[in-house]
């Protein structure tokens, strides 16, 4: 059976390169990083390697780069940690509605940790309003938290508006680039952000290696005690594999993004299109072209997400529903809710995300998959019966 | 030039049925495992495989496994989520004066918070005395965290007869298992523990793969907020190809136990006695028996550790001194004060930690070379002179 893997925002395989690059260190140059032996050395100067690949990614320096072990880590690191350093100057944390649930819920604990948080709303396409930032900031606010790009709707933030108001009125920002970094060009002092997330596997890296990239002279408290890795900011043997596999796909994905984009969003153009031609009642979530290059964001009405992607999968394809990383949570998507889009439609939910791998002909097996399933769903659900 | 290592404190060579275990979840079955598709269920199933295995080296139930980035972030989940579940119990912890820092900084951390910290000194062979823990309980105590063994002296800890002592006394127990979970028979029912901690690198397999065992029905907070991976209570994608080399290093290690016993401790006991012997003034530190099957732990009186290590390099030979996670910080170490090693004793220590691959001839060598590298220091050293 055909196997189109259509949900690169949940993780992707591994490219040939990168692998290549990290394959020398599981078992040849294995030595920790913090030891005083040539083994040690070996391992420490691929790190710092992949340590400037990742600042030069975007636009940062070498020693502004703290690696972590994943997205989520360096999301709950940023929040915790410019909250617990900063939590003497005042303690409220701006952020958004439509958030990934490291953000999310990492905003609530600080809530349970007596900070206060304020969740911008959003408009119909997702954008986060700058102005609404701005208004939102107050003598106690020390952190701005928005992401790049949303996971489920793929609209792309003005970032760049934001971070001259943060900058203006002295508080720290953050963005989760957990979806953009390595996708679309990304340059913290273009965007004027102080700490940024990102995660290899959005790049074709391996799963297990992350980066916070906090701007010099910014303090945040870590969340892992222990020895000194990463200038005692992140302790733990470092992942010394995992980190070049990151360092390598920066590289990689900084030389190829433009060809990247070019070959992305013709297919995720084609499919959108195709998608609202050939099935009645879809709509596009998220912005139709302010969004990531590869993102296909949908609710099909009258069915329930979950339906289409195991008939989906049934035919070799895979997609997802929601919130990516609680696909199996099955529970209503929070960012959805935000966008205006009522819980009967947002349970129709369905999102393909298309990476390097894919082409054109991915595009149309979907087109001519999708549209007898979505119907044979309809004929069997009472909802769309009653419509 | 010969290459010696004899740093498996520090880390060690993945095994290669681990790295052949390993390699198909980065490219082939590289699916997110709470993916809705065969892409997911593929990993969902590998991860699930692993941690079964991860369980039965220490006699724990798959439910209460949970997968972390290293040994570190278990250490930091331990101390800190017990204290955050259970502060309305109490305040009170107690741990040792020989923990890794990974815990001894996550206690000052929770000093930090408004916790009570108690750490225990030892005896000179560095062992804790059960009776101190019964001693240090108060009405207030929640948490007992203590290493099994110490990284820098070896010494393995009475664990049983204080897993009695807290079981008794209704407070959980936490023992850092990352030098002997896979190096030494390890069972949490036997010892009377309720999390244990643990890393693939101790036994042969990645880095950046941990694991906290949490005994069923303890409340541990999240230290990483955000998707429902490891029930909830470890967020994050799953770094599978990692995991499922935890699993497969975990399943080795406790089919060949008593057999890497077998062949590391009379290495260990050759280059000990060699040690004494063709040296004057070293002290063997920690205990002499009940100690790691690899580990050599001494204080050669009158140099500077990290010499001796720059000497041994050039001559292929690499070791530790001091704290491995902190050898680049060229801190005096705190567990060789805690067993009443005076500080100036303290600067010589050296540690060879022996491995698999490691055999008699290494053993050999460093016993042939490290005499005249001592020699010849000490003839510099203007401590010698004096004494």
């Amino acid at each position: 059976m055909r196997r189109v893997y259509l949900d690169h925002v949940a993780t992707a395989s591994v490219h040939p390169q990168v692998m290549e690059a990290m394959l020398p260190y599981f078992r040849d140059i294995f030595g920790n990083p913090q030891s005083l032996h040539d083994f040690g050395e070996e391992a420490r100067g691929a790190i710092e390697e992949a340590r400037g690949q990742v600042a030069d990614l975007i636009g940062a320096r070498r020693e502004e780069i703290i690696f972590t072990s994943c997205g989520t880590e360096s999301d709950n690191m940023a929040l915790k940690g410019v909250a617990l350093a900063h939590q003497k100057k005042g303690k409220h944390i701006i952020t958004s509605q439509i958030e990934h649930h490291a953000i999310m819920h990492s905003a609530r604990t600080l809530e349970k940790w007596g900070f206060d948080v304020t969740y911008l709303s959003v408009d119909g396409c997702g954008f986060v309003d700058p102005q609404d930032v701005e208004k939102a900031i107050t003598k106690e606010t020390i952190l701005v938290s928005i992401t790049h790009a949303s996971n489920e709707i793929g609209t792309i933030e003005p970032i760049a508006e934001i971070g001259k108001i943060t900058r203006e009125k002295g508080v720290y920002f953050h963005i989760d680039a957990v979806q953009t970094a390595g996708q679309i060009p990304v340059d913290v002092n273009e965007l004027g952000v102080d700490l940024l997330s990102l995660a290899a596997q959005g790049f074709y890296g391996p799963k297990g290696a992350g980066a916070l990239y906090v701007r010099k002279g910014v303090r945040v408290t870590p969340l892992m005690d222990g020895g000194i890795q990463e200038s005692g900011k992140r302790a733990g043997t470092e992942n010394v594999p995992a980190i070049v596999g990151l360092g390598k796909a920066a590289e990689l994905a900084q030389k190829e993004v433009v060809e990247r984009i070019q070959h992305l969003e013709p297919l995720r153009d084609k499919l959108m299109k195709g998608l609202v031609e050939r099935i009645d009642e879809v709509l596009i979530t998220g912005h139709p072209q302010k969004r990531l290059p590869g993102h296909v964001s949908v609710c099909v009405r009258y069915i329930e997400g979950e339906s289409m992607l195991m008939f989906l999968n049934m035919q070799g394809v895979a997609a997802s529903s929601g919130s990516t990383c609680t696909s199996k949570a099955l529970k209503a998507s929070h960012v959805l809710a935000a966008i205006g889009i009522p819980a009967a439609d947002a349970q129709g939910s369905l999102l393909f995300t298309l990476g390097q791998d894919n082409q054109e002909e991915d595009v149309d097996y979907v087109l001519e998959i999708l549209p007898p399933i979505v119907q044979r769903l309809r004929e069997m659900s009472p909802l769309y019966h009653k419509k």
